[in-house]
Formats: C-alpha cells, structure tokens, sequence
C-alpha cells in the first residue's frame, strides 16, 4: 500500500540493508498448521536495522500488511530510487529509533516477496505450489515469525508493532507468546473482520478467480490473471481511501481533458488513479498471495480463537503494554473496533494508551508520514523501555 | 435493488396491470442527445396505476433506480409472485394512493426493460446496438420521459418522486421542465456522484469490461460476460447496504459449515448472500446496459449542468415544493448531500421539506418498507394538491 506516498527523504536513512531468507524444514523443526496440515520446508524473508544489544532487550519486529514485504526501510543499493515501505518511521531518529532498537521485518508466510508462498516452488513437482499450497492462517504466520526469531537467539520482544492484517499478527503475538512481548502497538487494526471487510475481500477474491487465466491458480508458465488482480486492487484501493480523502484528492476533476468523452474510457481523476493502482500491483504482485492473504485476514477472529467468544477473555491471556491507535476516516477497520479493543484489555487491568488520530485519507493512514503518529510510538516505545528493560 | 425485500402481501395492490410502449422516431419527433448526437427511432416501455382525473391534475412520475423497471406496483398475472418494485408504496391507500393519483412509472433509456438500450435491436443493421447504442445522460432519460408524457397528454404533474438514480432523474425533472413540476421527493440521492461513488462504478465497470465474455460490448449471439456481471453486482451490493445492517444480518455466520473451509470456497453467509445476488442479477440485467446506467450516473453534475458551478443557481430554475430524504446509514449518498440541495432550496427561497430517516438498512432503505417514508410521502403529496390543486 506504500507506493504512492511521499516519503521523507530529508530524513537519515538506515541506508543499504540487505535482504536474507532462512529456511527451516519439517523434521526436525516442524509446522504444524492451523488447518491441521503439516508443511515445510519454509522460507522467511527477512531483513534487520539497527543492533541487537548485549542483552538482546532492544528487539522490535515490525509486521506489515497485505501487499507489504520485508523492506520495511533503507536502500537496497545506492541506486536505489525508493526505500522500504515504512522508512518514514524506521530509521535513526526516527520513530522506531534505529540508534537504539533492533528492528526485525519478515515477509509473511502466503506472500510472494521472499517466504514461501503459492508462488514458491515446490521441491517436490519442481512446479510452483499454486492452490496446493496449505491455507494458512494470522496464528500460523505468527508461528513462522517465532521461527525466525528462536534462530535469530531472540527471547524477547520489547515490542511488536503493524497495521491493518500487520496488526492483526501484533494481537496475535501478544495471545500466542505473551511471556516473549513486553509491548505492543497495534494500528488501524481489528480483532476480526466484519462481514463489511469480508465482503469487500470476497469480491475483490472473486474478480481474480473469474478472470480466466487465473486457470485455479496454475498460471505461472502461461499469462497471469492481469485484469482480475487489477480490479481487486482498485477494490481495495477504494477501502484504504475515505470519502474526505477522495473529495480532497480528486473530486469531480476529469482526467486530460476539458469535457466527457461520451464513451467508456477514462473520464474522471479518481478513475486514472484507480487503474494506475491496479496495473502497478499487477507488476508487483502474486495473485495467488493476494487470495491466500485476504483469506488468512478474514479468518482472524480473536475473540474465537482465544477466548471462546470473548473478547475480554482472550486478552485475559497477554501481558504486554499496549499502545493502540485508530484513525477518524478508517470505515476499513473503525475507530469502534479499536475501543473494543481498549475495554477488554483495561477489563484484564492491562497497562493500556490509546489514541484516535484526526486524518481525513482513510484506513492508509497509518502508512503516511504523521508527525503525531511517529511521536506517539517513539514516547511509547521509551516509556516501555525505561519502565521494563532498563 | 428490490429483489430481497419482503413485500408486504397484506396490503392491497394495484391488481393486475400491463405494460406498454411507445415507440416515438425521428423525424418528426428529434431525439437529440447531450452527447451532441440524434437518436432514433426510440422505444418507452411504461405502466400505470390508477386513473388519470378529468382536470389531469392528479398525475405521479415514479422514476426507477439503476437496475429498475416500469413494473413499479401490481401483478401481471393471477398467478405472479412477485409484485412490481416499489408496490409497498404504490397502490390503494399506499404512500402513493392510486384510489387519488395517476402514476406513471417508465423504463429508463438506456436499460433492458423494454425502452431503448444497447440490448435492442439497431433497425440499420438487425442486430443488437452493443456499444453502438450512444451514451445517454440524466437529461437525455429525462427528455424521453417527457416526450412520453406530452403524449400521454400530460401537461403538469403533481409530482416526480423516486430514489438513487431515480432521484438524479426527479432533480433534473425540477430544472429541465420547472413550469411542468409542481412538487418533488428526491429520496436518497444526491446532485453529483462524489468521487467514491464514481470510484464504485468504475470498478465494477471494470469487472465487466475484463470479462473476455464481455467482447467490446458484442456478445448478445455469443455468451454473456455473467462472470464479471455477477462481481459488478456484488460491489454494487457492497454499496447499498452498510456496515451496521451487515454486522446485524450476517455478522461473521458460516454458509452451511460448522468450520473454516481452508480452501477458497464460501465460508461466511456474507459471501454467500453476495454471490447470490450477483448471480441472480445476471439472470434478469443486461451487462452493458449496467454499464450506460452508471456511466449516465456518474456524468450527472447538476450544479454544472444547471448553475455553472453553483448548486443555489442550479436551483434557482426550480419552482417546485420539494419533499426531500435521506437515511442515516447511506453512504453512497450521505445526508450531507442531501442537506446541501436542501440548503440551494431554501437560498432561492422554495418549500422544502426535509427528513432524514434512522435506518440501519444503508442506500436501499428507499426501497423498504419504512412506515415513516410512506406516511411523509402520503402527507406530503395531500398537502400539495390541497395547495396548489383544489
């Protein structure tokens, strides 16, 4: 989702990072499934910023969302024209100060961007795995994660933090290892999806599985569904805006030209932009990963999975601080599903902040460079580790 | 939209009606478009309720909705199941009474009811028009109304009433054919889409047009594009109800399952709902005409059209009584639009009246049977006639 937003270039970067994989492999090191499959080996991908101190206590893993990666900041190389898609909040000074904390970011399991996914090829048909790769769900991409850092020697995390499904696995590492998470920030997120969430999912699901050369999710050595994955993503676009956002961002305002064009072609700006979405996803991402991840989102039930129904009983598991944040012209997740939130962790008398920001662009918020927002973490993030680790 | 509303089979009907057309060609009756092009020979599929007085002072235009029909109200045959759309409203001691009104209700250009779309059939070349058929506006399905009432011998009308693109047409009623007018009930409706609803509309536009069935518009002896049909209907869908009326009528209930598919099959009765909807659609509406209807939608700007940018001048051609609603949960067109037509009325100083009615059913709730609504409309088109009539 962090493709058309201005970065921050005046501001020091973590520079050249470097992107690297770990594979485990089922025996010895087993994953068990949600679904009850077993499956391995897998990959992560993942990348670091910052150092890991003497007392392994300054370790935050940052978790994005559905089209994010593990290029959370930094370069790539010095050529490189774009940094890793939350660059306005990682980095030195910054935020998630990397002077001071160890930052790690994996790409999810379900992905394309490096873990394995249905994109990934599968050793034993030497073919992409497609829909023969395992649903997967948030608790079990958490798992994965837990992986990754038992082989990184990490036993605790000072904080877990994400947005929207990257929020989803923070509630989620605070349930599955609460005794490993001493704070947890989770944004413009929710505990489960609505049936408005779902549907959205589902329609956008269904605009790629209708297109034909979806082919069942075997297309990787013919053409991929181009058009079905582009209208999801227009789809989803539409979410992560507002009506203010759009109002603001577009209007009316026609697209290169003076007058209608009395035909079905592009008329309007927020049409343009729209389809310029939708192709620049289409170049960037796996279709199948986008039907795997929206799944394993609409999945997600907190409340179900860990507290028989309830909420407040699910909480009543996890003992980290919480800083929780919404943002006014989120209708993706709204602020109301955040308060949820809130009032069951103060009902287990957790150590819980919560702030709704004033924003007018919608559930992406939580990706643009918020002066608020990043001040707001940066305080948390001090507060939790002079009160805890110091 | 009607289609999933419980009708109430109590109340008393309209009886058995018939539908009709009126085929007007030019010359000698020009149809010149918006577009700058002339059409013709145009066919107006139409139906009406009750009796048209001797003073032809009793006369109602119900105008229909995106994917609407003539058959308003009535059955056509003894044994028909399913009464017109807005029966609930129309009828003997309805909202609208028929023992007192004469209500005409036709099918827009544009559509595939009966009135000249893309679907018919082009006389020049014996075969369905496809994208041949020119595109037609808010103004141009306007016109065509009002060629079928002058021969209809309709010289004024009580009133123009209808909902969402119904509403658009009731607006330019009230500014195309002020002297013709003498009151107004825009339901739910706005002057101009706002960017999220052309954003919509693209999208599922789109959903079609991807569609290889879909073939540029040429598929009417080959198969229809069903499958991108059906995913523009969901999102359609999406639109018309709300967060709350979803959260309330589907939650996160499973279709016929007691658990998670882990396949990409339907999980949630959300999917389920929409996925019936969709396919129903296809059924019984033409794709391009879905595509004309949206794009006429989408190009209504009556601020532009008639106020050179300023919706108080628009309005000032008005000399009708307005009775206008909208309904808290919409979010296609939110009560702040209808409050600034509201406010461009009172500006020029005409009698309006405004209510904004609870409903957590979202945009579609024009089309339920709200008690509330019908007892304005019913109040209101008394008052009219006992001011401007008797």
């Amino acid at each position: 989702m962090s493709e058309y937003i201005e970065h921050d270039k005046s501001g020091v970067s973590v520079g050249i990072v470097e992107k690297k994989f770990y594979k485990f492999a089922y025996p010895p090191k087993e994953m068990m499934l949600e679904s009850g499959l077993k499956f391995g080996p897998i990959t992560i991908a993942y990348e670091t910023y910052g150092k890991l101190n003497a007392n392994k206590d300054n370790a935050i893993l940052v978790l994005h969302a559905l089209s994010g990666d593990s290029h959370a900041a930094g370069y790539y190389s010095e050529t490189d024209l774009k940094p890793g898609w939350w660059d306005i909040m990682i980095g030195p000074g910054k935020g998630i100060d990397t002077e001071k904390y160890f930052v790690i970011c994996s790409n999810i399991l379900g992905s394309c961007m490096g873990s394995s996914g249905p994109s990934s090829i599968n050793p034993e048909t030497e073919k992409p795995y497609g829909l023969n790769f395992p649903l997967v769900t948030i608790g079990d991409i958490v798992k994965s994660q837990k992986i990754l850092l038992d082989y990184l020697g990490i036993e605790k995390l000072l904080s877990v933090v994400g947005g929207s499904v990257g929020g989803m696995q923070v509630l989620e590492w605070t349930l599955a290892y609460p005794d490993m998470v001493l704070s947890a920030i989770p944004l413009a997120t929710t505990t489960r999806h609505s049936a408005l969430a779902i549907a959205f999912n589902e329609v956008a699901r269904q605009s790629i599985m209708v297109d034909p050369a979806w082919n069942k999710g075997d297309y990787y050595f013919t053409s991929k569904p181009a058009l079905g994955l582009a209208v999801a993503r227009m789809i989803g676009h539409i979410t992560y805006l507002s009506d203010a956002a759009m109002r603001s961002k577009f209007g009316r305002r026609l697209q290169d030209k003076d007058d209608f064009s009395f035909n079905f072609d592009i008329d309007f700006q927020v049409e343009s932009y729209l389809h310029y979405q939708g192709k620049k996803f289409v170049d960037r991402f796996d279709a199948n990963s986008f039907l795997y991840i929206t799944k394993a989102a609409d999945y997600f039930d907190l409340e179900k999975q860990h507290g028989d129904g309830s909420i407040v009983q699910a909480f009543s598991k996890s003992k980290a601080k919480f800083l929780i944040v919404s943002f006014t012209s989120d209708w993706l997740y709204p602020t109301y599903q955040s308060k949820s939130i809130v009032q069951a962790l103060k009902k287990n008398g957790l150590d819980v902040s919560f702030c709704e920001i004033e924003a007018e662009c919608g559930h992406d918020a939580f990706l643009l460079p918020i002066e608020r927002l990043s001040s707001l973490i940066k305080g948390f993030l001090e507060r939790v580790y002079d009160e805890l680790v110091k």
